[in-house]
C-alpha cells in the first residue's frame, strides 16, 4: 500500500461518520416492498437519483455518500464507507450516492390534462424507463393498475433517474379509474396492434392512453372503456416491440 | 398427489429424454462469453426467440424442451425435465424452451442502405431492445463498437425477442467502419442533446445512424466522422432519456 492509499484508508476509517447496525438493518428492510409500505419509506440510489430527490419538494429521511466531497456540499449527507454501502445497498453494483424517501400522499389527478394509465407493467425496468420517458414528453399524470409492479422497488427507481420525483404517480387502488376517467369525457385510448397508425391519430387536450404488458397486453377489464385503438407501424416484420419503447413513441407524437 | 399428477410425473421420468451430465457441462459453459466465443455458439431462450431460430436461417445445434406436445411438433427437440432445464438455463427464470446455436459468419453490410452503429452500449437489456426496434422498423443493418456488450450474452438475446435471427449485426473490430462509411459517402448521423430537432431532419438513403451509452454519450473516436447531429425535443425537463427510447424514436421518426 502506498502512502497515499494508506492517507485515504486511514481518513475513510477515521472520519466516516459510522453507521449503527440497526441503521443498517432497517436501510435493508426497504429492499422489500411489505417493509416500505409499512416504513412508508422507499431508496433512491445513484447521484443523479439522490440530487433529484433533494433538489424536490419530496422529503428526505437519510443521505448517505461515499464521497467526502459531495457531503460537504450536501450538508444532510451521512459520510459512510463502501463496506457501509454495500450492505445498505439494494444494486449488484452499488453507487456512491443513497437517500430514504419518504413516500407521498398522492396528489390529485386532473382529468382535464393527459394521463397515462399502465396496465399491469410487471417489468421494473420497462416501469421505470416509461416513468422516465413520460417526464421527458411533460405527460406528468400516470396512473398504475394494482397489477404493475410497485414503483418504489429500486429497480424501478433506479430506471427513473430521478423522474419519479417529478411526476403524479396513483395506483388505481379499486380499480374505478377508467370507469371514472369514462364518465368524465377524457379520451381513452389503447395501444394495440389493430389499432388506426399513429401517425394519423390526433389525441384530444384531455386524453388518456392505457400501455398494457407486452405478455398479456391490456387486460380486459381495462379494455372495455378504451374508445380508440393506436399502433406504431410494423415496417420489418418483428412480432412486437417492446412496452417501454411503444408508450414512448406514442407519447413522443403526440407532443 | 393425485393420479394425474402422478401419472404425469411418472410419464416425465421415464419419457424424457436423460440429458447427459456432459451436455450440461457443455450448455451451462455458454453462459460464459469466451466459451460462446470459443465454441461458437449461443443460447436462445424462451419460446418466441427459439421457434425464431428455427424458422431462421441459423443453424441450431441441439433443442430442448419441457414441453412434450411442443417436441411432437417439433421433430429436432429433446424433451427434458424441469430440473434439466433449470440447470442448462442461463435465465433466473428459465422458460420451456432452450436452443444452441451456430454463430455466423458476419453478413456483408451494405454501404447503400441505413446502417444502425451502437457504439459502447454496455447494457444488454437496452442493446436487445434496440435489435428488436431496429428489426420492427426495418433497419436490418447493426454494426456494433468492440466495447458494447457481448450480443450473444443471454440477456441480450432473450430482449431482442427472436429479433436477433432477422438483422444483420456485425462487430466493428478495428474499429475503421465509420472512417470507411465517410469514405463511401454515408450520411452519418449522431444522436446528441445539442443536435437538429428530430421533426425537422430527413435522413437520405444511406444514412448511418451512430447511438452512444446513456452514461459515456458517443466516443470521440466515433463523434469526429460525425456530420449531422439530431435530438429528441425535451418537453418534461427530464435530463436525458433511455439509449433504447431515444435510437427507437429516431428510427420510428426516419421510417
Amino acid at each position: 500500500m502506498q502512502k497515499k492509499d494508506t492517507f485515504v484508508a486511514l481518513q475513510n476509517f477515521y472520519l466516516t461518520m459510522p453507521i449503527s447496525k440497526a441503521q443498517i438493518k432497517r436501510i435493508k428492510s426497504l429492499h422489500q416492498s411489505k417493509f416500505r409500505a409499512s416504513e412508508g419509506l422507499f431508496l433512491v440510489e445513484g447521484k443523479k437519483g439522490v440530487e433529484e430527490a433533494l433538489a424536490s419538494s419530496w422529503r428526505i429521511r437519510s443521505v448517505y455518500s461515499t464521497q467526502a466531497e459531495w457531503c460537504d456540499n450536501h450538508k444532510s449527507a451521512e459520510w459512510i464507507n463502501i463496506q457501509e454501502m454495500q450492505q445498505i445497498s439494494a444494486l449488484n453494483s452499488p453507487s456512491e450516492h443513497l437517500a430514504c424517501v419518504e413516500m407521498k400522499e398522492t396528489e390529485q389527478v386532473l382529468m382535464e390534462d393527459k394521463i397515462l394509465y399502465l396496465d399491469g407493467i410487471r417489468d421494473p425496468g420497462n416501469l421505470g424507463t416509461i416513468i422516465r420517458s413520460a417526464h421527458w414528453f411533460g405527460w406528468k399524470q400516470l396512473v398504475l393498475s394494482t397489477d404493475c409492479v410497485d414503483y418504489t422497488n429500486p429497480k424501478v427507481v433506479q430506471s427513473t433517474m430521478g423522474s419519479i420525483f417529478h411526476v403524479t404517480l396513483k395506483i388505481d387502488e379499486d380499480e374505478s379509474f377508467l370507469s371514472r376517467a369514462s364518465d368524465e369525457r377524457m379520451q381513452i385510448w389503447g395501444a394495440d396492434l389493430k389499432g388506426h397508425d399513429l401517425r394519423k391519430t390526433q389525441p384530444a387536450k384531455n386524453a388518456l392512453l392505457v400501455i398494457g404488458s407486452e405478455s398479456h397486453g391490456i387486460r380486459d377489464q381495462s379494455a372495455q372503456w378504451i374508445k380508440e385503438r393506436v399502433n406504431i407501424t410494423n415496417i420489418g416484420g418483428a412480432e412486437s416491440l417492446n412496452a417501454a419503447i411503444a408508450a414512448s413513441i406514442i407519447l413522443y407524437q403526440w407532443s
